[in-house]
């Protein structure tokens, strides 16, 4: 029998807790049916939906707490009060003491960072952790980080998020040197930030083997999908995924609005049924959901809050794929070639 | 007979040049009969378009030049050979020269920008200008900025912004008191970028009476119209602005794909003909063409380079709104409150 693929389950973070982990776990099951799974939380709430569901009981553990972080704390907060004992803290410690080989949660996202820098801590050559998002786009899908934890990442940063991002766009979408654009405001190379231009500069002149990096890219290069990976600081990276999330809702706003202003656009709608119900599946958040967080000592997955038992197995089943492929080993990978290095060389070159 | 609005055109901007500008200058004068016209570049290519326009001719004067500023020159290129004699530089100088009331090109940005600096200067208490845009969303419209101008903008930067774009919403959108949130990655005041929470700190602490700050925004909160006045820096404004446009494509090009895929769908799209259409003229980004320079002293208006006749002309619309309720006027009679006093003031009595 192969290696089971232990995924630790923060039981009580999302809007929905037990009730969309539990059925999203079984869902998960089914397509990787050599998971298995520890549930932390409140014991008598989970127990119960276990009980009902025999194939994921038995591939499963329960830890009782009654500590659950609560979505709207601060994450100092949420470490005062759930370090060492909250579900949240108890999948993340999990990974540390080999009892899980990552941690999924759907709560607080500032919280499971800080709790997973806590507890687990960034790997030996990284400044900042960054949270990698799939970004469905008109050729498939990209990785966009980092979408809200370096807040003001510097240069170096930036190089490191390129490396992470590109391990994970390996994984993900099967390329072998995946292409790496940075988000800029034009594509020139005088343009911009000064932290994008340095940081150009040094994937240029380093040419890394385990990417491709292609220049700067542009806010719709994200939805055309010119790069595999798009790299980014956290705060123009959070309000990048944001607007565009925005913006599909708005769209499709206007397009529920337009299909039922008319009889005859009602009458075209339910011809045409087939291909919205297709297009909706295109659209649907839950097929790309979870942020995987790079740059920790673990695999950390955080799931959207408000989604259901679909969109919570497919956080699940990007963990999985993640150890399944071994993401850790490959960023260490990537990482043991040292870019610092090459870009001081190239940079005195140009100097001489 | 009322005083006409005198819009300096650069007939040269953008990807198509006089072929675009003069067409777009007869449907805006069609629906405002008061304005009226100059034109600046190749005589030779406007005049003949304007004699088979008689009503526009009759309202236009021509000023011939030779020199145009190519879309893909750095500023500072463009200022070396462009300034005191290309089609853009001439324009924008016609309002310092009091021969017009605003200029509108189609040209490069950035060397609009920077010659719109040189010849104009920025207004007495601004220290960076802005360029503020339309942005539709499922409540009407909203005016974003900074969409890319002032890269790396501060706290006080940010204030200025927001009393300008207040003063630029009041106009379009007919708001007294228009509401102005600041973007940022979460609405807690703890979060995000330093200088955008030092900036919520003195729009909360002055309470300014041209505008109603309501706090932190989110990118989804752009779309849904939470706030009149959408408050930026450049760099995360413009990537805002374009992820937004690239989602949209995105998902119009999913639409268009699913249209298609079976027979069904075909003869549904026939029926819902009339509610594509209208959904395409809410997706229309011609409605919303021109980025307002604010900060200048004087009003310059950015077309998108790529738009057709009827997009340009929602750029000049836009340049005489401005013109005709007096947006100099309004942004100076906010700024003579002075904010930054009152905010050392309340900082002070913070303090004691």
């Amino acid at each position: 029998m192969p290696a089971q693929i232990r995924i630790a389950l923060d039981a009580m973070g999302g809007d929905h807790g037990p009730s969309v982990v539990i059925p999203g776990a079984a869902i998960s099951l089914v397509r990787h049916p050599d998971l298995a799974f520890g549930f932390y939380g409140d014991e008598a709430v989970i127990r119960p939906l276990l009980e009902s569901r025999p194939a994921l009981a038995a591939v499963s553990s329960v830890h009782h707490t009654d500590v659950a972080i609560r979505m709207d704390d601060k994450p100092s907060q949420a470490l005062r009060y759930g370090r060492w004992k909250s579900s949240m803290w108890l999948a993340i410690e999990s990974i540390k003491k080999n009892e899980a080989d990552a941690a999924v949660s759907a709560g607080n996202t500032g919280a499971l960072m800080a709790m997973a820098r806590f507890c687990l801590r960034t790997m030996a050559k990284i400044e900042r952790p960054a949270i990698a998002a799939l970004w469905p786009n008109l050729r498939g899908e990209s990785v966009v980080l980092d979408v809200g934890a370096s807040i003001g990442a510097d240069a170096s940063a930036l190089v490191d998020m390129a490396v992470m991002g590109a391990a994970m766009a390996h994984i993900v979408l099967g390329v072998e040197r995946p292409t790496v654009g940075l988000l800029n405001v034009g594509v020139e190379e005088v343009k911009g930030l000064e932290m994008v231009r340095e940081a150009g500069r040094i994937l240029r002149e380093t040419n890394l083997p385990s990417l491709d990096y292609i220049g700067f890219v542009e806010g719709d290069d994200i939805g055309k999908g010119t790069a595999d990976v798009v790299v980014t600081e956290g705060f123009a990276g959070n309000i990048a995924l944001k607007t565009a999330e925005g913006t599909a809702k708005q769209i499709a706003g206007y397009l529920r609005a337009a299909m039922s202003r008319t009889l005859m656009a009602r009458i075209g709608y339910l011809f045409a049924r087939g291909a919205f119900a297709a297009l909706r599946e295109k659209l649907d958040p839950r097929k790309s959901n979870g942020g995987v967080f790079l740059g920790l000592n673990g695999i950390v997955v955080k799931s959207h809050g408000g989604t259901d038992a679909e969109g919570y197995a497919s956080a699940i089943d990007l963990a999985y794929d993640m150890v399944k492929q071994d993401l850790m080993h490959k960023i260490t990978e990537s990482l043991s070639f040292d870019h610092r290095a090459a870009a001081a060389r190239a940079s005195n070159a140009d100097v001489a």
